[in-house]
């Protein structure tokens, strides 16, 4: 953790809870929500990687919906395009890590910015809707190269468009897949590992491991 | 299905089950081998799809050796080196789905092919260990290329190796993404859903749809 010029941010599932939909889920799926959001979400992140692989990008809303449709698929729920419409713009909502807000307070002294999957439009409602938008200096999308992450290049949106080198960057991520191709990029990575989980067998590791992101404040005050 | 000048086989759970693997999960972690079985299959495919897309490709027996020690971790299982390596050389024991053997010999008047993620020696291996190395002309690796499936120049290797067009070419997996992903490279495609799976949303559909490969010899005999 040295020379870092400014923190980049990972938005879904980082800093945001993608599990603020069970609750909207339940009220359609009453039992349901949680399986729904966790077959959900692991659809989505292999329909980037899927799509990204073949050429075939569409983007993260557009992804996001075509999960959804899956999940109630193979849960064998019954729905309409309202119900799902419905459902689909909590990810204009989804709320924020209890700690976020203080510790982006804290750590405000620095640039800060967002590199997410997210279309531009997603992320900026979703972090308007926070009331966190004053927060960043830089919202970035991989929308505009149409690929998303780990693709190498997307990587390289956030030095360029802050005008700094790679290794100045400090990407904070809790996807430990994208710490990876962060880290394999060549960011300086730190994993925030809320909920225990192992992280990734991909031949590399995070320079700083944490358990919610206020602790980040003690290392780069 | 017309004009069809060779049959094209996806490996692993398309002609061989890939949960083979359970019985000698369970002599050394009892009651614990479907859980691991599930969990490997699932990380062995993600990091296939990530190291392709961060371009750190390393071969089919490496990442399945890692997605392995992910999964032994992620269950708090303690092991060592020499049981990873047993339990690992069960894929090139892998058995063919039961009626597999019959129906490869009620095809056998056409070309048959395999192109699988597998390196060119673990599937020359499995197939040879089953009995059934005669009954392919071609066993084509994506190794070659040093990227996995469904990254469309893969699909590619098939007909190149063949000498047929990819029209021409009838390519058959019972995992979803797989077929989606010989669809959209322009491979007539059949899926094998023996397990009542859903299809992936992934804005295209096979040709065929069938329970197990035994039904495929009514419709091209």
């Amino acid at each position: 953790m040295q020379n870092i010029k400014a923190i980049v941010f990972d938005a879904y599932g980082t800093l945001f809870d993608v599990h603020t939909v069970v609750e909207k889920c339940e009220q359609y799926f009453p039992t349901q929500g949680k399986v729904i959001s966790q077959i959900w979400r692991q659809k989505q992140l292999e329909y980037t990687w899927l799509r990204s692989l073949m050429g075939r990008y569409e983007d993260f809303w557009h992804v996001t919906s075509d999960a959804l449709t899956f999940t109630l698929k193979e849960l064998g729920l019954e729905t309409n395009d309202d119900i799902c419409t419905d459902i689909l713009k909590e990810y204009l909502y989804l709320k924020p890590y209890p700690e976020v807000p203080y510790a982006l307070n804290e750590l405000k002294n620095h640039t800060l910015a967002i590199l997410s999957n997210g279309s531009l439009e997603m992320l900026n409602d979703m972090v308007q809707n926070a009331g966190l938008r004053e927060v960043f200096s830089n919202v970035i999308s991989v929308d505009e190269l149409k690929i998303f992450k780990p693709f190498m290049g997307v990587y390289q949106l956030a030095p360029a468009k802050l005008g700094i080198r790679k290794e100045e960057t400090l990407f904070i991520s809790s996807n430990s897949w994208d710490a990876t191709g962060a880290k394999v990029f060549g960011f300086q990575v730190c994993w925030i590992n809320r909920f225990n989980k192992t992280f990734d067998e991909l031949n590399t590791r995070p320079d700083l491991i944490i358990k919610s992101l206020d602790e980040l404040v003690t290392y780069i005050r």
